[in-house]
C-alpha cells in the first residue's frame, strides 16, 4: 500500500515569535531555520518581510537548502490594484520560494477588521495568490479564523477557501486563528471543505492549544483528509501556542496507526534528533525544557517506583508507547540504581573512558554528579565539564597551572572630558611550573569578558597552545530566583579544528562561576590537543 | 432538553505523585483534597492506604465534605482468599467512601506481572468488588491498559470490564496507562465496551499525554458515551502526565458544544476560581506556572500582533473561544514592536495615563520603544520599567536622585588563614538635593547583590521611603551570544504592600544591566509612594 505524503510546515519564526516573552534576532533566525532545514521539515516561514526591520533582513536572503522558504504577509488591500500594493510587492520580491498570504475568511472580520466588502476580499485573494504564481514561487493561502467563520457563515469561508484554490494556490491552510474548535468539528469541516471541491492534497491545518487540543486538531485534520500541517518547535506560539511539530512529527512518522497510512519528510535516522532538536531549541531560548513534554521530555520516559517499574525492568516495550531511542531520548528508571549506572557507562564509554561496573571511582563520580546537579549543575548541557569531571575522578587530568588569584572589578565614572562611561577591568595571579604570572585587561563589555582576556593572556608553555580558543557563546540562568539564587554559566568554546564544547560554572556569584566554566575550557582545551578528549570536541 | 452529569475524578494525589520531582506530604494532600473539595471536583483519590506510611496516615481521616474520598489499591492476590487479603482489608477498612482497584486488563501482564491465570485475575476483580460493596463503600474497577490489552485480546479486556460491571463496580474506568492511544482508537474502542454491556454512565476515562492527546482522548470517550474522566491539577503525573482537569473543567463546563449536552459538578461561580487554584497548586509544588496553559496560563488570553491588538480592543469576543473572566483570568494586550498605536493608548489608559491618538509624545514613545526592543529590552515582561519610560516621555518624573559614580569588585584570593575566597564589594556615590553621599557594601552573592545593596544603604531623605523595598526576583538573559554578546537583565521588586513589579536593564556590560534595573525599581517605588504608579503596581 502506498502512503499518502503529509508536508510539515514551521511557522516557529512566525507564529512562534507572536510568543509573549519571545523575540528572535536575524542570528536566532538563520540558526533556527538552519536547524528545521536539516531536520528535513518541509516548509519554514521565517516571518512577514517588510514588517520589521529583522524580518526584512532575514528575508535578504534565501535561508534554506530543502526546505520550501515561505514569506508570510496580507493579500492586497482592497480599493489598490495589486501591482501597487507594496506589501503584496515586498513579499513577491523578497528571496523566499513561497509566499502565504492571511486572508480573512470569517465575513464578520472582512467587514470590521479590513473594512471592505466580502466580494472585494475574495478579489484580494484571487489577485494576490495570482501575483505570487506571475512572479515564479508558490502561492499558498492562509485562512483566518476559517472554523469560527465557518460556523457563523458557511457559504462565505468557503467561497474564501475556494477562489484561493480556484487562483492556483498551491495549499489552502485552514487556521483555528482562536483555537477554541473541537476535534470533531474539526473532522465535520474539513469534510465540508473537501465535498465544496477543494481536494485535501491541497488543504493544511494550522491548530492553536486554547483548550489543549492542537495536536488532535492537527491529526484530526489529517484523518479528514489534509495533507499540510503547521506547527512550531515545542509548541510556541500566541497566547497557549501552536500546534507542536515535535509530538506531531514523533506522532505521524512512529505511531504505527499514522506512519502505516502517511509518509513524512523527516527519516527514521533524522527523527532520532527529535530530542536533541527540542532541547537544543529550548537552549537558545535560554529556558528549562519541559521535564514532562511528549517524547522529549527528560521525563518522557522516566518511571518512578512503583508498580511499574519493576514490570519495566522485565520488558519495557509492553510499558512504552514508542522506544525512546527512535526519538533520542532514553529510558529512565528512577527506582534502580542500577539504571543509573549502566546509562554513566555508557556515557563514558561514547568519550573512549572505559571503566568497569565495579570499579568503585565509578560509584564516586556517580555520586558527585549528583552532589553537583542537585547544588544547580547541569551537565546534560556540558559534555566537556561532564568529561573533565569524570576523568579527573578516574585520576587522568594534570593540573597545568593554577590561579592563585584573580580580581574583576566594574566602574561607571566620568572620563577625561566629563562623559560618563563604564569600563571593566580584570587581573588575574596565574601560576605555571612554580612561576607566577600575573595580567591585567580591560574591556567594554563586562567583567566576564575583561576576566576572559586577562586569563588567557599569559599562561607561559600553553600560550601558543590556546591561540585559536575562541569564546563562542555564553548563556547565564539564575536558579531559585530572590537573594538566594544561584547563577549557573554556560559557555561554549571552538578552536580552529571547528570543534565545539560546552562546560558549566555554578555559585552565587556571577564572576565566579563564570570563571570555573572558562577554566573548564582552557583545560578542555589543553587534554583535547594531547589527545585525551572524547565525543564533546568531535560533534 | 436535559444535560447528563459528567464526573470529574480527580487522581492528583495518586497518579500524580507518580510525577518526577514531586513527592506530597500528608500536609499537602490535606490542603490539595480541601482544594479540589471546595471547588467542586466529584470524586478526590486519596493514594494508596497500606502502601506507605504518607497514604496511610492520609487515610485515617475522611479528608472530603461534598467529594467523594476515593482509596486506591490492587485487588485482592490469587491464591488467597478475599477475606486473608490484608491490601483489600487495609483499603476497606480505610475512611475513605470508595474504594478504586486497578486490576490487569492485558492478558499478557496477568501472565507477565501477576503471574497467574486469566481466569483468577478476573476472580480477583469479582470477590475485590464484592467485599467494598459489602464494606458499604462504592466500588470501582480501573483497567489497566485497557487499550492496548484490547488491541493485544479484546475478548479478554471486555471479560475484564464486564467482570466488574457484573460483580456490582460502579464505575469502570479504561485506563490508557502507557498513553499511546489515539482519540480515534478511543472512540472505537469504547463503542465496543458499551457494545459488549457496560453501560456508557458506569464508564470512566484515564488518558496520560504521552501524545499530547490526554485531554482529546478523555472528552473523545466522553463523546463516545463514558460520563466519569480522569485527571489531575495542571496535568501533573507519571511520565508526560494526566489528562489536565483544569483544561477539562473549563472546556466541559465552557464551550457550548460540551455544555449544551453535558453538566459537570462546578458551577459557573466555582470556575472563576480555575486559574487561582491552577496557580495556588504550582506555588504549592514550588514552580512557576506555565505561562502558555490553556484558560489559566499569563499567556492565555494575551495578544501580541499589532494585527490582532487593534481588532481585538474593537471586539474581544470574536478574537476569544471564552472570556477570560469565566476561569478567573485577565485579558492582556502587550507592549511591543509588533504592536501598533492603539496598543499603546490602550495599555497608558489602563496605567491611568491618558494621552490623545495625535499627540506627538505618543509618537515619541512608540519609536523609542521600538528602538530599544530592537536593541534587546523587552518591555512586555517589564511592566515598571515601560510605565516609567511612558510617564518620562510625558514628562512626569522628578529625577529624584543621581548616580555620580559606581564602582563593583570582585576578588578571589587567599584569605588570612589561607583559605581562597571569593568576595565581592561595590561602593556608590549618589548626589541628592546637591548633597553627594558615598556608601560601600560587601557580598558573598556576587557583585550585583553589592551593587544593590550599597545603592540602597543611603538615599538621604528618600532612606525611609525605600526601607520596605525587596528584590525578588532576577533573571538574566544573553542576546545575541558570543562576545558581542547583550546582557538583559529582569529585576522583580515587591513592598510591604505587596505590589510587585517588574523592571529592565540592557547593556553589553552585566553589571551595568543590572544597574539600570535596580534604578528604575527604586524610582518607581518612589512613584507608587507618591500614587503616581499604576497598573504594574496594582497587580
Amino acid at each position: 500500500m502506498t502512503r499518502e505524503r503529509i508536508y510539515l510546515f514551521d511557522t516557529t519564526l512566525r507564529d512562534g515569535q507572536q510568543t509573549p516573552g519571545i523575540d528572535f534576532s536575524v542570528e536566532d533566525k538563520i540558526a533556527i531555520a538552519r536547524m528545521l532545514d536539516d531536520f528535513g521539515i518541509d516548509y519554514v516561514e521565517g516571518g512577514y518581510p517588510g514588517a520589521n526591520p529583522t524580518d526584512t533582513a532575514f528575508f535578504e536572503r534565501k535561508r534554506t537548502s530543502n526546505a520550501k522558504f515561505v514569506a508570510f504577509g496580507m493579500t492586497k488591500r482592497a480599493g489598490v490594484s495589486v501591482s501597487n500594493d507594496p506589501g503584496v510587492a515586498a513579499l513577491n520580491a523578497s528571496q523566499s520560494d513561497a509566499v502565504c498570504y492571511v486572508a480573512k475568511s470569517w465575513d464578520l472580520h472582512v467587514r470590521v477588521a479590513l473594512g471592505c466588502t466580502n466580494e472585494e476580499n475574495l478579489e484580494s485573494i484571487r489577485q494576490s495568490v495570482e501575483a505570487t504564481a506571475a512572479a515564479g514561487k508558490e502561492p499558498m493561502v492562509d485562512c483566518e479564523h476559517f472554523f469560527d467563520g465557518y460556523k457563523a457563515n458557511p457559504e462565505y469561508a468557503l467561497a474564501c477557501a475556494r477562489t484561493a484554490f480556484d487562483a492556483g494556490a498551491r495549499w489552502i491552510v485552514l487556521c483555528d486563528t482562536n483555537g477554541g474548535t473541537q476535534p470533531h468539528e474539526v473532522r465535520e469541516i474539513v469534510a465540508a471543505v473537501i465535498a465544496a471541491g477543494v481536494p485535501g492534497d491541497r488543504l493544511g491545518i494550522h491548530a492553536h492549544n486554547d483548550t489543549e487540543q492542537a495536536v488532535a486538531n492537527s491529526l484530526a485534520a489529517v484523518d479528514a483528509g489534509v495533507r499540510q500541517v503547521q506547527g512550531t518547535l515545542n509548541g510556541i506560539g500566541e497566547r497557549c501556542g501552536n500546534a507542536n511539530l515535535v509530538t506531531l512529527a514523533a506522532t505521524l512518522g512512529l505511531k504505527p496507526v499514522w506512519s502505516r497510512r502517511f509518509e513524512i519528510g523527516i527519516s527514521e535516522e533524522k527523527l532520532k534528533g527529535l530530542t536533541r532538536l527540542s532541547r537544543w531549541f529550548d537552549e537558545l531560548l535560554n529556558r528549562s525544557p519541559a521535564q514532562q513534554a511528549p517524547y522529549v521530555g527528560l521525563s518522557a520516559f522516566a518511571t518512578k517506583a512503583g508498580i511499574h517499574a519493576s514490570a519495566l525492568v522485565k520488558d519495557p516495550s509492553t510499558y512504552e508507547h514508542v522506544e525512546p531511542e527512535k526519538v533520542g531520548n532514553v529510558r529512565h528508571i528512577m527506582v534502580s540504581d542500577q539504571g543509573g549506572k549502566s546509562n554513566f557507562i555508557n556515557e563514558l564509554n561514547r568519550r573512549g573512558i572505559s571503566v568497569a561496573k565495579d570499579d568503585p571511582r565509578l560509584d564516586t563520580l556517580v555520586s558527585i554528579v549528583k552532589e553537583r546537579e542537585a547544588g544547580g549543575y547541569a551537565y546534560e548541557g556540558a559534555d566537556a565539564s561532564f568529561e573533565l569531571l569524570a576523568r579527573r575522578t578516574l585520576g587522568e587530568v594534570p593540573e597545568f597551572f593554577e590561579v592563585v588569584a584573580f580580581r574583576s572589578m566594574v566602574e561607571r565614572r566620568h572620563n577625561a572630558v566629563g562623559k560618563v562611561i563604564t569600563v571593566a577591568e580584570a587581573v588575574v595571579k596565574v601560576n605555571v611550573d612554580g612561576e607566577e604570572r600575573m595580567s591585567v585587561a580591560e574591556s567594554s563589555n563586562g567583567p566576564v569578558h575583561a576576566l576572559d582576556m586577562a586569563l588567557r593572556k599569559d599562561l607561559g608553555k600553553y600560550q601558543a597552545e590556546i591561540a585559536d580558543l575562541e569564546l563562542v557563546d555564553y548563556k547565564v540562568r539564575i536558579l531559585n530566583g530572590g537573594t538566594e539564587a544561584i547563577t549557573r554559566v554556560l559557555i561554549e568554546s571552538s578552536d580552529a579544528s571547528g570543534a565545539r564544547w560546552w562546560t558549566v560554572g555554578v555559585s552565587e556569584n556571577i564572576i565566579d562561576a563564570s570563571f570555573e566554566a572558562l577554566m573548564d575550557s582552557i583545560t578542555f582545551k589543553l587534554m583535547k590537543n594531547r589527545g585525551h578528549a572524547g565525543l564533546a570536541a568531535a560533534e
